[in-house]
């Protein structure tokens, strides 16, 4: 007699993981799974084999969906229990058989966007990536604007072009500034990424206002990487006065695999310091601590160049939840937020390709020899990242890849 | 024996309007109607009473549904066609009865937001409107930025707060600046409306790159109109440098009838004379003209302040499209356009108040003696539009309608 988790978990993908996903198998019906170790097990079939004594009627639907889509609109109430009834299935001896049935290896699956997103909001969280990103972009002004500790500034990007980890990235194309002061149109020459963490939203909240302790009590389902690929040229010419669009609104890759923010609990961890008293409804000392220390990984062409650290972010994802509501904004299941780029106080610890080379004059020479500035053709960026688990486990995110194919 | 149109037709929604919307009759099922005068006649009823030969099955199952949702994902080979039966039906002697069975008086339903907003982008196209923001926002630089004339400058909007017309806009809260230097938190000061043209999109175009041409053809299914309610206080401490975000997206309202693109034939106009050469995707000479000669009509609490003119609109609705699309990002059914504040040279034709009391400073004084600068609790606004249509008619958009109610 032995568990599912001991047959099949490994380092990463434990049973205090089980992150989330959307898989199917040759071709056939996308399904809600959950991944222990290097299998995915559908959830439904799992259900059906086991039995699900602590689930209601709105759990029990919202895992027969192909996504995450029936499980964030059922809300909090239908999670916990869930996530208690697979811990217990692939913890009890005996059970590994059932979840074996259910069982297929991720080798063999092809995974697809995990949820469906609603309003996507990118926010701008990390002080050292916003002070960078203002010493090139605004060189003879303060790096942060007056508003950036006092509010996690943030916009609306494009829901529609948040796609699945291992998508081709074209080059995009649009109007770059020139010298003659005319500006050209053509292929972005300053494509780069942004690493980040995006958190997956459920329930609902009509009229908005959602505090900061319901945020995370009640909405914060789930966490994942995220590159907001960025064309800094075309972003650089377009975003006065209302903020970045075609810059940004080409492609945003997440990973497939949905960690549960119930996982994180052990890496919950003090955020910064904050040097400006927050107004209330931004006070997130309420059920905290709020930070996540959560390690990214920066691999380009096979070679990591940066560990950023997400423990830094100055604003946490509740404080992005309450903020976005605050003035009545209604919340919806599928509603995602970046953190925006994760930078760290060390240049190996910078998320972007504009900061890491600083603004492509001072380039990365890569193992390979390369000279890195901005991103060319064919090359591949892949994002990692892991958290402390409970019981000493890692948290393990997977991946989100993506490689830049040439201008169409 | 007489016409529908002649039995039901009044001035505006004539058989050369036909405007749609979702609408339910005492709390029934929400179902897609055409309106005729002051009648909404529910399509597939009619379909079911007097048949549909010019209609194929994608058509036939569209016009089903509950809203137009399955109408725009069909796309453009179901709405010509659709139209055409439609005005045959209603101008055809005799079957007046037939439409009569399928109607109901527009007093009488319940009408419904119009179609599921997918990614929803916020355009600033008219040049009035930008120059007089820039001089107020910004005035030590010139008003329009450097990039103004070479492309559309937009953003993306929250789609989710996109609502119908007649729903109240609770006055929003947030962090205002304050001469103190820091900001403080409470119910917005400076309550606006931004009185826009709203372009509904269907189709589908997965890499994006919809030209100017295709987009007209295609894509731009009908018109509706929009106020982008804002609040300027909010606005103008959180927006640099990522743009608006909190003063925008707490309600935008829209009109519930869909007026189609075809309709507006007769209103096609030639845009302002561009001043700057353009880039060959935003050339809109192709297959125009482009510019639509809608007179819009701000009205508060019952006196009309403004007649904001649409064709002085500086950048067109193909435009706004090839301008999204042109980087990569893909189009779905339901996308949403805003055209941004339609202000022409003249005071009597702004449209927003910030720009009709000049920041405040400046008040209007109403018929009723009241100093109009921003919005009191209270104060309804309503948007009217009117467009010349084909045979000499008048194609009429309704109301978008919204009062302002205390910060809750």
């Amino acid at each position: 007699m032995t568990t599912a988790a001991a047959r099949f978990g490994t380092t990463g993908f434990g049973a205090e993981n089980l992150p989330y996903a959307s898989f199917s198998v040759a071709g056939g019906d996308r399904r809600l799974g959950v991944r222990l170790g290097d299998q995915v097990i559908a959830i439904a079939a799992l259900a059906a084999q086991v039995g699900t004594p602590r689930l209601d009627d709105a759990a029990r639907d919202a895992v027969s969906g192909p996504d995450l889509d029936a499980l964030l609109a059922a809300g909090h109430t239908a999670w916990q229990p869930l996530r208690t009834w697979l811990q217990e299935v692939v913890t009890t001896d005996g059970l590994d058989t059932a979840v074996e049935s259910a069982a297929t290896p991720v080798a063999d699956v092809q995974l697809h966007l995990p949820f469906t997103v609603a309003d996507y909001v990118d926010y701008y969280a990390s002080e050292h990536h916003a002070s960078n990103i203002g010493q090139m972009f605004r060189p003879d002004e303060d790096p942060l604007k007056p508003n950036w500790k006092h509010l996690p500034v943030g916009y609306h990007g494009r829901a529609g072009t948040v796609i699945a980890s291992g998508t081709d990235i074209p080059r995009p194309k649009g109007l770059r500034p020139d010298p003659s002061g005319t500006p050209s149109f053509g292929a972005s020459r300053r494509l780069d990424i942004e690493a980040e963490l995006g958190f997956v939203v459920g329930g609902s909240a009509p009229e908005g206002e959602v505090t900061v302790a319901r945020a995370g009590a009640e909405h914060l389902f789930g966490v994942v990487l995220f590159n907001d690929w960025s064309a800094r040229d075309i972003q650089a010419y377009e975003y006065v006065p209302l903020g970045p669009y075609l810059g940004k609104s080409f492609a945003s890759s997440i990973s497939m695999w949905v960690v549960p923010f119930d996982a994180l609990t052990d890496a919950r961890v003090e955020p910064p310091t904050r040097d400006h008293e927050l107004t209330a409804y931004l006070d997130d000392s309420v059920d905290g601590p709020w930070g996540l220390d959560i390690t990214m990984e920066v691999e380009i062409d096979g070679q990591v160049v940066s560990n950023p650290p997400a423990r830094t972010l100055y604003w946490t994802a509740p404080q992005m939840v309450a903020h976005m509501s605050v003035n009545g904004a209604s919340l919806r299941p599928g509603d995602f937020f970046g953190s925006g780029t994760v930078s760290g106080t060390e240049v190996d610890q910078r998320g972007s390709f504009i900061e890491l080379s600083w603004g492509g004059k001072e380039p990365l020479t890569l193992d390979n020899g390369h000279e890195q500035t901005f991103l060319t053709d064919g090359q591949t960026v892949t994002l990692r990242g892991t958290a402390p688990g409970a019981n000493g486990s890692v948290i393990d995110f997977g991946e989100c890849v993506g490689t830049i194919t040439p201008a169409t």
